[in-house]
């Protein structure tokens, strides 16, 4: 079986592509401990991965050191946006190249592993709005990717595989489910309280929630 | 006076870029503690960063974790290489995607300074044979992150600054020199010993020496 690499946060889109991932490659997931104020969601990276039963390992560095976003600096989470509010701009969650950074990690692993795929959980649509989730930047990385590695050189080719770009977040529930992902495992919000629980307000718990409404579906997570 | 952030490894090479920049540019040094064999040269960044009177940071991560590199696993340095061999494929010493993770963190630090310059010392004459060192690699890279970032979506056009990339290591020996720089702080050797002496061995210190030589310039640093 191909190996590949699949960069897990522990949240649902991160792994539903992890679950999906697994059905045909032997998978390595990689998680960041980055400086996130979520960093609540490592806890739920361990237990997903330990669930599914592949190798894991977190990379430490601190984007606190450089800050520009409201996950690594002293910067207020936004609260109870309405979609549209969400749809309008890039939001201040947005961690500088943060996409770009952790692919490149992927990249470095792959090509120690021989793998020459990465599976990523971006998706284009119900999104928050980054550049760095968009299938532009994916093309353009990969192409980037292919000229920087030796194995590129000698004749391999990485694909960035990004199977939930198009789905809705109903979508990634459905598929999840289908899967047998334990969503009780995940964590999505941007700023849970200390325990770990989710805010509910965030933008990336509401778009959850909205997700698993549309869905038809529950959150087995319980919100304040 | 415009931003720029600085690749710097303490070597020669991106000592003189740093040097180069900073005619122009108000910079920001930036250096990595990966785990590499040769951490020593973090000791020459900190020498060369205090002594330009530039802002440094270094960021930690291992990329010991992956390993696959004579500079981060434990694989031997090549040593007393001819030319013709260090031309001859990819040596080991060639760390995968390295180049590609130290841009995408000076990315991050580029964006949230408002910065649109980065400058990498790299250089495709007299090179190590590394494939993130090609000006088709570079090309390749501007042209992702310039989609991945909040920046580029809003229009600014980053750069990323490779001024070294058509110099021998004599031409670069000349340029720093005419530039003021003291090579006495800056470090190239790939496994020093415990006291940071270089090897005079190694590919780097080979080329650094062939460099001088061709310059007519003497190596201020000792070697064994």
């Amino acid at each position: 079986m191909k190996r590949a690499v699949c960069l897990l946060s522990g949240g649902l889109d991160s792994t539903t592509c992890l679950a999906l991932a697994h059905l045909d490659f032997e998978c390595y997931a990689l998680s960041f401990d980055y400086g996130q104020r979520h960093r609540f969601e490592l806890e739920s990276a361990a237990k997903v991965a330990a669930a599914s039963g592949v190798v894991h390992r977190t990379l430490q560095f601190d984007l606190r050191q450089f800050g520009g976003s409201a996950l690594t600096a002293a910067i207020d989470v936004p609260k109870h946006r309405s979609v549209t509010e969400m749809g309008n701009g890039i939001p201040v969650t947005y961690v500088p190249a943060r996409n770009t950074i952790f692919l490149s990690f992927a990249l470095a692993w792959a090509e120690t592993l021989g793998a020459q795929d990465i599976f990523l959980g971006v998706n284009a649509l119900d999104y928050s709005g980054y550049p760095d989730c968009r299938p532009e930047f994916v093309e353009a990385y990969t192409r980037m990717a292919n000229l920087s590695t030796k194995a590129g050189v000698e004749g391999a080719h990485l694909t960035i595989h990004t199977p939930l770009i198009a789905l809705s977040k109903a979508g990634i529930v459905q598929l999840g489910t289908r899967l047998g992902v334990d969503f009780g495992l995940t964590h999505s919000c941007y700023d849970p309280d200390a325990t770990g629980r989710p805010c509910g307000a965030c933008d990336s718990c509401l778009l959850r929630l909205k997700g698993f409404a549309e869905a038809g579906l529950k959150d087995p997570l319980v919100y304040p």
